[in-house]
């Protein structure tokens, strides 16, 4: 930051969702990204995002991104910085055909569109969020940097695609891109919801406050995570660092923490005891089953981990972060 | 083929250009295609399709594929099967982002977008030439069957985005699709083009007529190629074989024969003798040195060898056919 610097403007489009609200907090608490101040805030969301109380300059948008024209408002701001965080999830774009490629596809190219037609000189930096949806099984036991995305799901299919707009704008200068691939987030806040992922975040959320939590899968099950607050830290780390460093490959594998669920229901005994273990029922459902049976199972991430890049290492931290982040460091009923 | 069948309707988009020419010959010389007969062909292109000399039906389209209307007219007339070649070439598609976009991306998108809102029942074999342009270096020495799409082009980039989708159609049963990448063609006829890879075939196609051709990089160098003949048969067979075998993975690599200049220049002299060999010209091109060096060299095409794809196993072969199918079977000017 030189003394000339006035801040950097940032635009969070998805800012109302759950990983938008955090970053948001985040930034407001921090006043800053990286070396530099930050100058103002543009909270842009299909559902009018909360106005947060700051001293900070902050729009707040409700814009539907696909729709003709919006795209191109929200980058006449000219953000230095760009969040791109919407989409419609995993459940809802398999259900919903046309609106899935509306939003994830159509409205991901209109905004790459809109910064490549903005008026010179403009090149912001641009951080996307991707998933690891884009991976399909079969793939081995952890999912390398090298590794084809075949997805089986439209919403990894247009995530994949995102990534390789993404990638093709930004080396023909268009804006500064990278893309990362969360985990799936846990411990996830929030009430219970029907995502076939929901259960990994509602065994551990659930007994913390005293409530009963539906466990549809064996314990030897293996997944990936990193809580919100490391997603929130995976962005913040991507809008920073040198995208040089990248090379022409934009889009990576975040790490996570790769544990089974029995692992998880150890870490939720030692934070909370026996008897928060006990209101954990065991009801075995075979769709799930065979549902999470397709999910990645770990990743290596070693250029996430080059680019420094890092995650929990253990989920007790990921219990312990959420009891300080969602209950006010108290545990219990 | 049941005895009530009637035939398959078949539709070639690209119709016009040099695979398309060679598959609707190979077409109407088979007079079928796997076990099905051919009961009649549409040609489309962006030029008008010479009309062949046949007494089947045989429609001939000018038509722009992006064009509002355009692919839904072709799809239109129903046809069984749908060979999908049509492309803005990786060169042009570079210098002019908004027409490899449209052409590449929506094109494709739209054509698919028709298919899934024909009136039902239809669900027509769907077979797309993607290109071995997916790829981009740093890759291994020969690139398998779970290695990434990391393009370096636009061009390269536009295909593997018409992959995914053609993946997702095709899991949705929309229809049933394949994608197959093409190796480099060899030996490509024709005048000489200012395609980097030009070189790759003119060293072979110009001195077998007495001409000179220009060799711009060093013998060392290592391509896979596979002859036009060898690429209609990849089309025919993608157009044939059972693709449930495919599973979820509806792109691959087609496979090649690895050579290097060196080899090629030898399966030249063994055809044509020394004289042809000294119509070769060094005249090294640091720049399209520097273009190749990032190209593939090899891939192991495992998925394809298992499926029955099969390329030539010797230059000398890719020379011979070269003289068959364009020179008559004579060697010399």
């Amino acid at each position: 930051m030189t003394a000339q610097d006035q801040g950097i403007k940032v635009l969070i489009i998805g800012a109302a969702g759950m990983i938008g609200r955090k970053l948001t907090a985040r930034l407001l608490s921090d006043g800053r990204i990286g070396n530099e101040s930050l100058a103002s805030l543009i909270l842009a969301d299909i559902v009018m995002p909360e106005q947060p109380r700051s001293g900070l300059a902050i729009d707040t948008i409700a814009t539907d991104l696909a729709a003709p024209g919006a795209a191109a408002a929200l980058v006449a701001h000219r953000p230095d910085l760009i969040f791109h965080l919407a989409a419609i999830v995993s459940g809802e774009a398999e259900a919903d055909f046309d609106k899935g490629y509306r939003i994830n596809l159509d409205g991901t190219r209109l905004l790459f569109e809109a910064i490549r037609n903005a008026a010179e000189p403009y090149r912001p930096r641009l951080v996307f969020t991707s998933s690891i949806a884009v991976f399909g099984a079969p793939f081995p036991e952890a999912i390398g940097d090298d590794f084809l995305a075949a997805p089986l799901t439209s919403y990894g299919t247009q995530k994949a695609i995102g990534e390789l707009l993404l990638s093709d704008y930004s080396r023909r200068g268009i804006f500064d891109g990278i893309g990362i691939r969360l985990p799936t987030i846990c411990v996830r806040p929030g009430a219970p919801n029907k995502a076939a992922s929901g259960f990994f975040s509602s065994i551990i959320r659930e007994p913390l406050v005293g409530k009963e939590a539906v466990l549809p899968v064996g314990e030897d099950v293996r997944h990936s995570h990193a809580s919100p607050r490391a997603a929130v830290a995976f962005l913040i780390h991507a809008a920073t660092i040198d995208l040089a460093r990248l090379g022409t490959r934009r889009n990576l594998s975040m790490p996570g923490l790769s544990v089974t669920v029995a692992e998880e229901i150890e870490a939720l005994r030692r934070a909370a005891g026996e008897g928060a273990v006990r209101l954990i029922r065991r009801e075995p459902d075979p769709v799930i089953a065979r549902i999470v049976e397709g999910w990645p199972r770990a990743f290596t991430a070693e250029r996430a981990a080059a680019l420094g890049f890092t995650a929990e290492n253990s989920f007790d931290e990921i219990v312990r972060i959420h009891i300080e982040d969602e209950l006010g460091g108290r545990v219990g009923a």
